[in-house]
C-alpha cells in the first residue's frame, strides 16, 4: 500500500530488487535465527535437537512482510512479532530456545549485513560490467581526439580513450571500496553482554560468525555503527563515481555537442520524435541521488544513546537498504548506458575549437619571450581571431614576433601532437584493470 | 518485490499510506489526464465528446504499478508508458486527443501536487490531534512545577505546563506553515511554451488550474523547483518540531527521570518483560531522519538544466512521496504518545534538584552585593552543599553575608515561588491555539 | 589564525561580508544588553541610569572575537565572557544590572537575529540586482528565439526572452520568501520563564521586542528552532533559485553552444588564453553548494533537549553565518554575471536543430492520422533525415502521407510560428516584476 | 573581515587551527610549486638553477590570504594570483618556469593534501589521547556495575569499564580509517595529458610524488573526486564515533543521573552557580555537526564535469577545511571531557532499578516454563512490584509458580552476577588497542 513499486521498478533493474526486498530481509533474519541456534548447539549451550527443530521452522512462506511490519509498530522493530511467529512454529519443547539470549537488535543487524552480502554482490557485478565497458571504450577510443572541457570551456585535447580511463580507475576504486567494508555478525544480547549465555558469551559469538561466513567484532556493536556508516559512505563514494560518469555522457550527448548517444532503444520522447533521450545517465543521476540522501542517515545515524539507541538505529533498515538498491540502480544503469554507447570519434574532432591549441604556442614561445609575454601575445592573438573570424593559425603567421616557421606552427596547432601523456595515462589505467581482475 | 512494506507498514500508520502509496500517483496522473481533457472542450481547443471519452478511460483499475514502472524505465517516466495505455483504452477518435498538448512533466509536477494535497491533509489532521493533546497537556499540568533543563542539567524550575505549551506554539507553526505551501498546477507542453495549444495555451493553464483547484503559475515552472523544494523544507521543519517532542517524551521517559510514562500497551520489550519503552518517540525520531533526507534531495534538486532536468527532477518523486509518507508518520507517532501519555506530577517535584533555586537566591543577594559577588557566594554554597550533603538552604543559612531572614530564604527556595512568567506564557499559547482553532 | 580569509574573499563579495562578520556579531550581543537594559529601564525593573551606563558600556571597540571565543570555550558560548567584560566595563553600581534577568541564550538567539536581518537586507539588495537584471534580459529578448532544452537534448524552441522571465519568477519568490521568515526577540532567562523578573517578564518582552524591532514572540523559543531553521530553509530555497541560474548560464556558455557569455574582464585562464570561463556562475554554484551544508545543520537542529540544547544549538551559530554570507555571495555573483552577460542571438538561431519542429509537424498531421501514428511518421522521417543529411523538410515533402502544401510545411519549421504562449509568459513575469517593485 | 574568529577559537583548540589556517594553505601551495619544480629539474625538463630560484622565492610571508583571495575572484581559484606573484618575486629568467606545465587545479588539489596530510596528524593525535582515556577508564572500571541502558529504559547491568571499550573500539577504527585514505599528488595540466611537457609528463608525475611523500596516482584525477570525498566520509565517520562518546557523557552527566561529571574548571553557568555543565561533550556534538555537513558537500561534489567542474570543486575547498578542522575540534573536546572526567561508580550501583534483573530470573525459569510463560510470569510480577513499591525479589518469592530457593533468587537478582562476557569483551577492546599502539 506504499508508493514504492511505481518509482522503484522504473529506477531500479531486476538485478537489485530481490537483493533488497522484503522477503530478503525476512530469509536474512531467519538465517540468524537458524544459525544462532546451530552455533549454540555446537557450543552445547542448547540441545542439538532444538537447533534442528529451529532450521526446520525458518521457513520463509510463513512470514508476510506487511503483518509483520504493522505487528512490530508496537514494539518499534519487526524482529519482536517474527520471532513470536517463529516460536509459535517450532515443534515441541524447542521452541524455548528460539533466539536464545539474543536480542531484537541482535537479529536486525545481522539480517542487515546479510541483506548487504548479498546485495553488494549485485552491486559489484554491476560495477565489473561497467569496468568492462570502459575499458573496451578507453582501449577502442585511445586514439580518438577530442576537446578537454574545463569549466564546460574548451581546453587543450584529449582523447576519448583517457576519458573513459579516467572512469575506469574510478570504478575501480569504488568497487574496492565496497567490498571492503567489514561485514560483522551482531550479538551481545539485551545490553550488550551475552549475560544469558553465561561463560559462553564469546565462543557462541565466534561459532555464529562462522556459521554466516561474517567477521567476529571484538564487541557488540550495538550503537558502535561505524560498519553500517561506512557501507553509507562507500555506496554514496560509489553512487558518486558513477554519477560523475552519467554526467559526462549526458553532457557529451547534448545535441550541441553530439559527441555519444545512448541507445537507440530508450530514451525516445513522447512529443519529440527524434529525441534520442541519455535515459541511463538520467536514471543513474536520480539513483545517485537517493543514495547519498540515504547515506547521510547512516553518517549521521552514529550518535546512538548507550545500549541502544531510541529512534536513529531505526531509522538505520530503509536507509540502508535504500543505500543498496540505488547504488545497484546507478551502476546498472550507468553499465547499459556505456554497452550501448554510441561514441562518434569524427564528431569529437570536428568540435575541436582550434583556440585550444594557443596553449601549445603560448609554451612553445615561452622560452624566447618569456612565459607572461607569450601567454599575452597568444590571448591578443586569439581575441582578434574571433573577433575576425579567422583561424588562430593565421592570426599568429601574422604577427612578426612569432617567427616560427610554418610548419612548426601547423605542428603546434595540430591537436594530435599535443596530448602529452594521454596514452600512457591510458595504457596504466588498462594495466590495472588488467591485473585486478 | 522491493523493500518497503516491511518497514513502511512499521513506521507509517494508516492513516498516511494510502494518500502515498502508487495508486494515490496513479490517481493523480489520470485526474490531471481528464482536467487537462476538460478544460482542453472549456476553452475549445478539443472536443466535448472526447473529454468526455477520456474522462471515462481515466480509470485506476486499468493501470498496474509495476508494470507502468518497467516500461517507464526506458523514457525515463512513469507517464509516457501511462499516457500510451491510456491512448489504447480511449474509444475512437478520441484517442488522438489524450494529453494534447502537454507533456510527461506537466503529468508527473501536477500529480504530485494532487497527492501533496491529499497527503498534507492528511499530516495537518495528525499535526491537530497533536495540538490537541498539547493544549491539554498545558491546561491540566500548568501548575506542575518540574526541572527545567539545560544542556541536560538542572536549570530553575518550569512548568510541564509551559513545556506542553512550547511544543503547542511549535506544532501550530508546523502545520501553518505546511498548508501555506502554494500548490500550481503545471502545464507547459514539451518546452515550456504550450506550443501546441497555439494562442490558447494561457486560457487552457488558468481553466485547468480551476479544474482541479491548484493555484495558476505566473508561467510553466518545469525547472523553477521552489514549490516542490519549499515542500520539502516545510516536511522538515514540521518534522524538526514533532522530533523536538519525540525527544523531550524520551528523555522524560527514562527511567531514571520517570516523569512520563508512553501507553502500557506498547513497547513491551522481547527480553525486558517491565520495560515501557517510548515507542512512539521512537518512531517518530526514526520517521523525522527519513523526512530530512527526502528534504535535502528535493532542496539540492532546484539547480534543474534549462527546460528539463536531466537526473535531477527524477530523483524527486520518491522524495516528495517519501517526505509526505514519513512527516504523516512522525506526526501519528507523536499524537498516540501524547494522547496516551501518563504524566507524573509528584516525580517532577521529586526530581527537583534543590540547587537549581541558586539562581533566585543569587537574584535576591545582587542587589547588596553586586551580582557577581552574590554569584560566587551561592556558587560556593552549592559547592559545599554537594560535599557535605547538606541542603543549599541550610549552606547558605550558615553564611553571614547572606543576611537573609529564613522565611525569605524558604521562599526563595520555594520552586512553586520562582515560576516568573510561567503561567502567562502558557495561557497566550493556549490563547493563540484557541483563536486559530 | 583560521582558514577563512582565503576563500571567503574569494567566494564572498564585500556586500555581504561585514554584515555576518565577529564584529557584527558582537555588535548585535551589545545591542541586546543595552536594549535588553533600556526595556527594563521602562518597564521599571532596573534603574533609568543603570541602563544608560549599559548603553554607555557598549562599545564594540572593547571586545576581541578571538579572546572572547577562546574565553567562551569553557562555558560553551562566547555570551558569557561578553556579559563579564561588560559587567567589568559598566562603570558604578549600574554593573549589577548587566544582563539582568537574561541568559546566555537570550544574548545569542537575539543577535543571531539582529544578524540575520542585517544580512538579509544585503542579500534582498543582491536580489534585486539579479531581478533587475532577469527583468531586463526578459524584455529585451522576448523575441529572441533559441533551442528548448530538455534532458540537455535539443526539444522545441523557446525564447531567451522566456528562459529569463522563468529566472526572474524564481528570483522575485525567493526574495519574498526570504523577507518573510519573522524574526523574534529571545529572552527567557535561565528556563523559560523569566523567573528573575518576577511578574514583569511579560512586560520586558514586549518592550524589549519594541526597542529592537523585532518580533514579540508568544514564549520564549530556546528549544523551538523553528525560526532558524526557517532561515536555513529560505536561504537554501534562495541559494537553489539562484543556481539554477548559474547552470543555465554556464551551460549556455559552453564552447560547444556559445549563446552568452560571462563578462570578458573576468574568467582569463592561466593557460588558456582565449577561454572566458563563466567565473560567476562557477561562484554561485560553490556557494550554493556551502549554503545547502549550513542549511542541513539549522534542518537538523530542531530537535533540541529540554529548555536548552547540549550541542545542536551550539552548531547553529557558524551555520547561520555561513548560509546567510553564502547565499549573498550566490546572489552577488549571479548578479555580477547577469548584469555583464554577453548574450548572441544569432548563435541561439544558429544553434537551432532543425529536427525540434518535429512536433509542430506531427501535432498538424495528428487530426488526419491519429497521434501515434503520426508520431511515427515524423519520427521516421527523422531518423531518415539524420541518415542522410537532409533536413526534416526536404524529407517529410517527400513522404506522400504528408499531404502538406510547401508553404505550410515550411510554416511548420518555422521556430518562429511555434513559441505558443512564450511572450505571454515573459509579459506575466513582467507584470509581476513591476507591480511588486 | 569574515565571522570565524569568535566561533571558531571557541569550538576549535590550538591544536588543529594552524593546520588548517590560511597560512597552511597558502605554504602547502608554495611547497607545491617549489617541488614542482625541484621534479621537473631532476627530469631534465626545466634547469636545475630555475628550481633553485623557484624554492628561494617560495615565502610564506610574501602573500597575504585576503589579497589572494580578493584578486583569486576573478579567475575563480587562488592559484591564479599566486602563481603570478610568485613568478614576479622569482628572480631572472628563472621566473618562466614558474608553475611549469601545471594547471591552477594541480596547485590547490595538492595542497589540499598537504593540508590534510598535516591536518590528520593533528587528528590522529587527538584521536590517540581519546583511546588512551578510553582505554584507562575500561582497565580502571571494568568492575563498576551500572544500568544497561537501551531506548533510554534500564536493560541488564553492563559495567562502565565495557562501554568505555564500546568507545575504545570505535576510536581505534576511526583512527586506522582516517590514516589509510591516500593522499595523492595531482598533476596533470589544462585538460589532464600533461602536454606542456610532452614525453615526460609520468617521469615528473612520479618525481613529483617523490618530493612531497605523497601517493603517485595512476592518472590525474581532476574530476576524479574519490580521495577528497573519501577523506570526508572518514571524517564523518571519525565525528559520528566521537559524538557518540559525547552523547553518552553527556546522558550520564544528566543531574538525574549524575553517574559522571565533567572537569570542575569547565561548564560553568552564568546563572546557575552549582552546574557543571558536560562543556567537552557539547562542543564535540557542535563540531560533528559541522564536519558531517562538510563531508556532505565532499560527496555530493563527486559529480564534475569532463576535466574539471564548473563550481562543484571550487566547493571543496572550505569543506574539506572545515572538515578536517571540526574533526580536530571534536577530538580534542572529547579527549579533555574524558581526560578530566569524574566517575562515580557508587552512583552508577544505586541509579540500578532492580527489575533490569528480569531477564536473569526469566532465563532461569524458562527451561522449566517455557520461555513465553516465563516471560509473563515475570512481566506481571515486575507490573506488581511497580504497582505496590516492593521490590521485585519479594514479589517473585510470593508467586508459587517460581519454586526457586532463596538463594538462587538472589543470586539472579545480583547485577554482579549477571555481566556475562562484559569482562571478556572488556579485554579484548584493550588487547586490541595494546597490539596496535
Amino acid at each position: 500500500m506504499t508508493s514504492s513499486d511505481l518509482f522503484r521498478s522504473l529506477l531500479l533493474p531486476d538485478s537489485i530488487r530481490p537483493a533488497v526486498a522484503d522477503r530478503a530481509w525476512i530469509a536474512a533474519m531467519l538465517e540468524f535465527e537458524a544459525a544462532l541456534a546451530a552455533a549454540e548447539a555446537r557450543a552445547g549451550v542448547i540441545p542439538g535437537h532444538a537447533a534442528a527443530a529451529i532450521a526446520a521452522a525458518c521457513d520463509l512462506e510463513r512470514f508476510d512482510p506487511e503483518t509483520l511490519g504493522r505487528e512490530g509498530r508496537a514494539a518499534g522493530n519487526p524482529a519482536v512479532p517474527l520471532m513470536r511467529a517463529l516460536t509459535e512454529a517450532v515443534e515441541g519443547d524447542a521452541a524455548r530456545f528460539v533466539h536464545w539470549g539474543a536480542t531484537s537488535q541482535d537479529v536486525m543487524d545481522t539480517a542487515a549485513m546479510l541483506v548487504a552480502r548479498r546485495a553488494l554482490g549485485v552491486i559489484a557485478a554491476e560495477l565489473d560490467g561497467v569496468a568492462s565497458a570502459c575499458a573496451r571504450l578507453a582501449e577502442e577510443h585511445r586514439g580518438a581526439v577530442m576537446p578537454g572541457r574545463t569549466l564546460l570551456q574548451q581546453a587543450p585535447p584529449i582523447t576519448f580513450g583517457l576519458k573513459a580511463a579516467g572512469w575506469l580507475v574510478s570504478v575501480l576504486d569504488a568497487r574496492e571500496g565496497l567490498v571492503s567494508v567489514p561485514l560483522a555478525v551482531q550479538l551481545g544480547g539485551a545490553a550488550g553482554t551475552l549475560a544469558v549465555l553465561g561463560g559462553a558469551g564469546a565462543r557462541v559469538l565466534a561459532l555464529l560468525a562462522e556459521e554466516l561466513e561474517l567477521e567476529e567484532p571484538v564487541l557488540p556493536w550495538h550503537t558502535a555503527r561505524r560498519r553500517v556508516a561506512e557501507l553509507g559512505a562507500e555506496l554514496a563514494l560509489a553512487a558518486g563515481a558513477l554519477e560523475k560518469i552519467a554526467l559526462d555522457v549526458a553532457l557529451l550527448a547534448q545535441t550541441d555537442v553530439g559527441e555519444v548517444a545512448e541507445r537507440a532503444d530508450r530514451g525516445g520522447s513522447s512529443t519529440l520524435p527524434h529525441k534520442r533521450n541519455p535515459v541511463g545517465s538520467v536514471l543513474a543521476i536520480a539513483c545517485a541521488r537517493r543514495v547519498r540522501s540515504e547515506a547521510s542517515i547512516l553518517l549521521a545515524a552514529m550518535a546512538q544513546e548507550h545500549e541502544r539507541a531510541a529512534g536513529v538505529w531505526q531509522a538505520e533498515w530503509e536507509a540502508l537498504g535504500g543505500g543498496l538498491a540505488y547504488t545497484g540502480g546507478a551502476a546498472a544503469a550507468v553499465r547499459e548506458a556505456l554497452e550501448g554507447l554510441e561514441v562518434r570519434p569524427e564528431r569529437m574532432r570536428e568540435n575541436l575549437d582550434g583556440l585550444v591549441l594557443a596553449e601549445a604556442v603560448s609554451t612553445a614561445l615561452a622560452g624566447r619571450l618569456g612565459r607572461l609575454e607569450a601567454h599575452e601575445l597568444v590571448e591578443e592573438a586569439s581575441r582578434r581571431a574571433v573577433a575576425a573570424g579567422r583561424s588562430l593559425g593565421d592570426e599568429l603567421a601574422d604577427d612578426p614576433r612569432v617567427e616560427l616557421p610554418a610548419a612548426e606552427l601547423a605542428r603546434l596547432l595540430d591537436p594530435d601532437s599535443y596530448l602529452g601523456s594521454a596514452d600512457a595515462f591510458v595504457q596504466r589505467a588498462l594495466d590495472r584493470y588488467r591485473e585486478e581482475r
